[in-house]
């Protein structure tokens, strides 16, 4: 546990992500030490002084240890500013000298962009200006999601990124590259005598990622409408889960070869054929029922949108490791339960041998290794053995299984280990460009096709998972979804 | 449950095998239904009448549920007889002929040998004269265990009963052939989607078959000291154990089908080379403590008995699927537990990609895949996986498990089911001829090579897992026993 040197210096100090995850793990990191000489400057447009912001931060204070609470928020500072307006720069940049003076952080800065999308650009082109970051020591940039709203979007912020950081500054954060799934997705693939030599067409048959919510719009209408669910969930998260999975052996764990692997895999994903998108997708909206409204009668959504807040996709790879193997997702609000998992189903049994014992038969089922990630961490293993009972011949499907609770990807401690990576540096757990550009240009076909063929937005049920039109993307092929809470 | 319409005849009325086993297994059978219209003739050489046996009889009739015993003891009968004399055939034939006309049972006839092996053969020589073969009805003989003490006598023995059976009225029991242990290997291996693929050299390192038992003796010491645990253990459970786990796929489930792929697997067994017999198999005695005496102070035993109580070894097969992948197993008295179960170590990981991360590497262990079959029955899979700690990179060895507690091999259920087969005149759980015959070649080389080099009888504490060579065997090659209940 080093002591950091580092301000931290937050555009966006009232809503939900600073008041209710980064204060918060700021917080556990002070306790245990991992932030020791350290300061955090809160830029946002409210009429705070360093004493207001203390008094208004402090009831999201709440750890399960008792940390020195006053000793903390000797640490935290405010100005008012509105990031639009390039003159409150200057005043934000000299608060933040004064304070690094003080502190003797020798200009080591970490800007943190907690602030609605829109506002990345005019922040990032009032920082040369500003001087922010003029003198000596790091500086390194944290981007919330989304990084962009397409291809050219995205491009275009790297650009602006690009003019003033090197991509070893840049941290665009992904919840689903949090450590502890990298790494159980890592040593389950390539820890094992086992998983390697079956992870390839021959012996598994497809492969399934669910990524599903229970919860509604959250306050964020506006914003979701604009994007979707899969521009929020798909091009992000669930790409990256795709890639850690159909990536080749990266020649080592560091971050530039595993990034080389995980780019590599998804430039072999098929460009959504225009003529399929309209079978190897289905978007839905979610209805409602008597407490709770349907997507369209949601405050502050047109009753008009086609916004999807349910996507479920095949994605095929042009890959000899993956001919053939389809890899399904779902996602969406609303649904049945909330949960993220990989189900790797392997090809079916032979059942030649057993086709005069239909007690066996009956019962058998495709081998599946489940990688659960939230809220249960581990793994399962379902094979077919024999039933217990002792006169019939006649089979059951066991679960073998080995889970713990997780302690989920959007808490104070999920960002603690995000921002004790920043501080040390530590790029591992963030995606880099390449990642997020090869993601973009995919969406950005299937949406151009999308908006070719205007695809029926199926309405689902509130917790259902999905329109069933999402069963039968695997049915027609005599597949299903080795998950289903609602059976 | 058909009406059975058979007659028992039990050669040994008095001994352990039918007092604890087959009258209460019979009781079972009765108590379901399984049994209505039949009838028992126990021959022995006590002075008992039919009443006096039925009293004897009655304390051995616990079942947990409340069956008729009145009514089971009218089925049974007793007829005092020197299986040794052949005068004594005639009056217990007549008596058999005298219970089948009373129950109606149309001459069908069960020969149960419960006695010991060395009157097998008296037995079957003096069945023809007696007059028990003349009438009409089905006739089967079921012989427990030790075929034979070598090949020649086995041979014999098995020309002997041919002259008088075919092969399906042959009952040799082995108690590792009952239903659910075959049909577990059966459906793990060939009701998976992945097993049959990675059930091979290119995944699997070595397979442990391990049979352990913590009693000595029983008061067997006569026959015990005679055959030995290669011959008590090895030459059936664990090459019955071992031809179901290396056999290729059989045609059918059918008795013919599975016996063609078992003795196709044994007679790819490489012949132990006399020159390595010393290094691949390792024999011991056990010793005593405070309590139990050591084998060679166990009564009549002699003092310079070579007997082993102990015996592992290594097997290798020549062929393309095990080539390279030993087969390690070990059986023995006085042992630390009893368990009968398979360890299936896969190939280690690779583990360049870890190599800068020792928390990783330190507790990366070889993929286990686990067949429970005694005491606790089921299937467990050990991974690695991460460890729970937020912090560390590190693995674990995550154990998935799903298992059961089995009702064990002798006892009274597992005879209901094995007696149930022979009513049936279900011959498939039950060795046939030609499996003996080739396991009793492998056991007879083995055996004459330790004549010829006389290997050391380690001697092994009373509760280890065998003597420390039994490690070494594996050690050397830089293995290890994947279960050690010691530790």
């Amino acid at each position: 546990m080093a002591t950091s040197n580092v301000q931290l210096v937050i555009f966006g100090g009232t809503g939900d992500l600073t008041t209710r995850m980064l204060m918060p793990s700021l917080l556990g990191l002070f306790d245990t030490g991992k932030l020791a000489n350290f300061a955090v400057l809160i830029l946002s447009n409210r009429n705070f002084t360093d004493d207001d912001y203390r008094e208004f931060i402090r009831p999201f204070l709440r750890r399960s240890t008792k940390p020195d609470i006053p000793g903390f928020l000797q640490h935290i500072f405010y100005q008012t500013m509105d990031v639009t307006k390039g003159a409150d720069y200057t005043a934000a940049a000299a608060k933040s000298h004064d304070i690094d003076k003080q502190f003797e952080l020798g200009g080591n800065r970490i800007f943190y962009f907690a602030v609605a999308p829109r506002l990345f650009s005019p922040i990032i082109a009032s920082l040369p200006d500003s001087g922010f970051l003029a003198r000596p020591g790091y500086k390194r940039v944290v981007i919330e999601k989304p990084f962009g709203q397409d291809y050219p979007s995205a491009k275009a912020l790297n650009e602006q990124l690009n003019h003033l950081f090197h991509e070893d500054q840049i941290f665009r954060i992904d919840h689903y590259l949090e450590k502890r799934m990298v790494q159980n997705i890592m040593l389950t693939r390539f820890g094992n005598g086992l998983t390697e030599g079956i992870w390839n067409s021959h012996f598994i048959d497809n492969v399934q990622v669910t990524l599903s919510e229970t919860v509604g719009l959250e306050n964020r209408a506006g914003y979701y409408d604009q994007m979707g669910a899969t521009r929020d969930m798909v091009q992000n998260h669930i790409f990256q889960l795709i890639s850690l999975l159909t990536m080749d052996q990266p020649i080592s764990l560091r971050q530039e070869d595993v990034t080389e692997a995980k780019v590599a895999a998804l430039r072999m994903l098929k460009t959504p054929d225009l003529q399929l998108v309209d079978q190897q997708f289905v978007l839905g909206q979610y209805l409602g029922n008597q407490q709770e409204p349907a997507y369209l009668d949601e405050e502050r959504i047109p009753k008009t949108s086609r916004t999807e807040t349910f996507v479920a996709g095949e994605l095929n790879f042009n890959s000899y490791r993956w001919d053939g193997v389809p890899f399904y997702f779902r996602t969406g609000k609303r649904l049945a339960t909330k949960t993220t998992r990989i189900d790797v189903v392997f090809k079916a049994p032979q059942l030649k041998l057993f086709e005069e014992h239909h007690q066996v038969i009956d019962h058998m089922a495709p081998n599946i290794l489940t990688i659960l990630i939230d809220p249960d961490e581990g793994l399962s293993m379902q094979l077919n053995t024999r039933d217990s009972d002792e006169e019939t011949f006649g089979s059951t499907n066991a679960i073998l299984a080995n889970t713990q609770p997780a302690t989920g990807f959007e808490t104070p401690e999920a960002y603690e280990s995000l921002l004790s990576d920043i501080i040390d540096g530590n790029t591992e757990n963030f995606p880099q460009w390449r990642e997020i550009a090869v993601a973009w240009q995919f969406i950005d076909a299937l949406r151009a096709g999308w908006q070719k063929t205007s695809p029926i937005i199926h309405q689902y049920p509130l917790g259902s998972m999905g329109p069933e039109q999402a069963d039968e993307l695997l049915t027609r092929t005599g597949r299903y979804w080795a998950f289903d809470p609602t059976k």
